[in-house]
């Protein structure tokens, strides 16, 4: 084909994804999946939108609502938003808010900010695969980020200048992350923080998941602690990006960043460039939805999703054998299992679709450096407890065979 | 701040646009303004949205139209697209269509797609200055084009070469561009065709505004003549990128791009990365709204902008002084005028907002190369016709004095 020809060289890095090849499968008949990191459909406050959705195309809001609009956002969802960051310690301007297109388009437009080819990425071993997607556009190199590790600021920045590199960000997801479930303990943050002002680096916080904890005490995020410590959002390094995909509805894409205002404002300008705005019409519905029903629709996510997490964690407690181990998550959609060394889990997902009829994600797609071919993502979101504890004894079945 | 000496070279780059700043002021009282492009909300099919929307979010759409989809989007839009393009003579399958977030998105996506620092976009001087805008972020460098001139592939090359660059794309808008309001003929279609053959480059057809015709006979698409010639758009080098933000509404953010399968397939992948798809629910109900008034609604929408050109064009001959000319557009929103060259329109537009209460958009954002100092842009597509003619005459009396 004469135009693949003529691609910049950055194609190179977009490679297709394992999850949306999974995608494909889950309507296969009779299909259990662990697969997805998808909320329940059955739990979106769909009554709520569709009361939304038409209070927004009254004669009197029609006009703004499928009009072009400012590419910051909505400014009732910003301030909605400003509340939010507030309930979180996180205290801030409407003009610290972009409104982005889900919280996936807020890291490619972090890429976009900070990465130049070569650049440095610190992110986990594993980390959000859509993430490293995101981020590859944009040609960077990848370093570990290990929170609690011991590597010390020098030896990053010595990795980097042995590779003509600059550490630009740290990328993590502090809170029942993707894939691994795990949140970052308090004192981790702090050393995070640390870090970044060591390796003069930001830091990328995704909140993601952040809404869905199922127990535990709530830690404050690295934007919170970052203020906390310099007193002023405007002195910070922390990037944070949020998202009403898993708490309201991800099809109507739509997250935010909040960031110092410089920071915001060359982002502002990013958007307008990239596709003008986010949906007029999603924010205002989802604004009012917001305002409405954010908090006790959480809380009811809370209790079901939770309820999935107990199942899974006792269903493995119950079928798993001897040499797997897995993270015990406090929110979120995910358990990580490790496997024995031995056992391949992109194999396994292969007799696993034949013979039992279950899917779940290999994790070496989310590792940077292409290990981890011993693991695996579990996500209990989607399934009721007795399907997720037939799946898991299924899942045993095969693993006991391996 | 300490973030900005992060910040990747591109960033340079991305400047604050003129439109936008003349934006803030849409809202000065009494303020006649010519500068938006923006359709008037006031033709907007919201009775037909509001239904659509309600019946995307009845029991049995909910879970599908308020969850995660597909990168390549949804299914029914993308084969009422199919029919829509086979209407205007571009045969082409599902797999040839991608769904983006306005056609903006899709200009931000060729960039991505083709441009290397460096390397060269021909674009019109003037063109569509958010096509620089999202073309910028790749930091090519620009060459003119000048569709019907004398300049032969050869002077491109050397140019180009000159430059240590190579030119990956002509970008242009074929009927009724913004910001000249003028149409490129078949003819001059062809000789871009050859063009781009000699070259070797692709073409980005920027079909926005195509819908839009008020009189005079269509004039095929470049990609249609394209795959008249070459028998199949597998083998064709012109991408084109259609939107709903002037017939149906911008406020929603969709548009679509058309493309062999190989640049489409790398399209999906880089959408994927970037926002994951464009909103679900939207896709379905501009789906059911398309369905049920596209024809008709085009026809009431070509009825009263063709009324406002009208008025626009007699407007203009009553009122302009000698020495002024003006482009006579068959479609779209938009005149262009030339002032005498000794004339400033950003200073003009100073003295249009302090002494007469109107607004337009001065023309050099529109030049790559930074002329164009003495032409502007009127949009005549939300004003009834006695305030254009009002509006014309304080612009005329304003020129008279200048």
């Amino acid at each position: 084909m004469l135009l693949q020809q003529l691609f910049a060289s950055r194609t190179q890095r977009m490679k297709a994804s394992e999850i949306r090849e999974l995608l494909k499968l889950l309507n296969r008949p009779g299909l259990l999946s662990f697969a997805g990191g998808i909320p329940d459909p059955a739990l979106f406050p769909a009554a709520e939108f569709s009361a939304a959705f038409q209070d927004c195309l009254t004669p009197e809001r029609q006009s703004e609502a499928l009009q072009y609009s400012l590419s910051e956002g909505y400014l009732p969802l910003r301030e909605w938003i400003r509340g939010e960051m507030a309930r979180m310690g996180v205290v801030c301007d409407v003009d610290n808010i972009l409104i982005t297109s889900g919280s996936q388009q807020a890291l490619d437009y972090l890429g976009k900010l900070f990465l130049s080819p070569n650049d440095t990425a610190l992110v986990g071993w594993p980390t959000y695969l859509g993430a490293l997607a995101a981020f590859n556009a944009y040609e960077p190199r990848y370093d570990q980020l290990n929170p609690g590790g011991n590597r010390s600021a020098l030896s990053y920045r010595q990795a980097a200048e042995a590779a003509g590199s600059q550490v630009k960000f740290a990328y993590l997801s502090p809170d029942f992350a993707n894939p691994t479930g795990q949140t970052l303990s308090q004192q981790d943050r702090d050393a995070l923080l640390d870090l970044s002002e060591d390796l003069g680096c930001a830091i990328v916080e995704d909140g993601a998941y952040q809404a869905l904890r199922y127990d535990g005490d709530q830690i404050p995020s690295i934007l919170g602690l970052e203020i906390a410590r310099r007193g002023d959002l405007e002195l910070c390094r922390t990037i944070y990006c949020g998202s009403f995909s898993k708490t309201l509805s991800p099809g109507l894409r739509l997250g935010w960043v909040v960031a110092a205002k410089p920071v915001i404002a060359q982002m502002v300008l990013m958007k307008q460039a990239a596709d003008l705005h986010s949906a007029t019409l999603n924010q205002m519905a989802v604004h009012q939805v917001a305002e409405r029903c954010f908090e006790t629709h959480v809380a009811q996510l809370r209790q079901a999703y939770g309820n999935r997490r107990d199942a899974m964690l006792a269903a493995l407690q119950s079928h798993m054998p001897q040499g797997i181990t897995w993270t015990r998550p406090e929110g979120g959609m995910f358990v990580w299992l490790t496997l024995p060394a031995h056992i391949d889990a992109a194999a396994l997902l292969v007799r696993a679709l034949d013979e039992e009829n279950i899917a779940f994600v290999p994790g070496q797609a989310f590792f940077a450096d292409g290990n981890g071919a011993n693991t695996l993502r579990l996500s209990f979101s989607v399934l009721a407890p007795e399907a997720i504890h037939s799946g898991v004894e299924r899942l045993g079945r095969l693993l006991q065979q391996a």
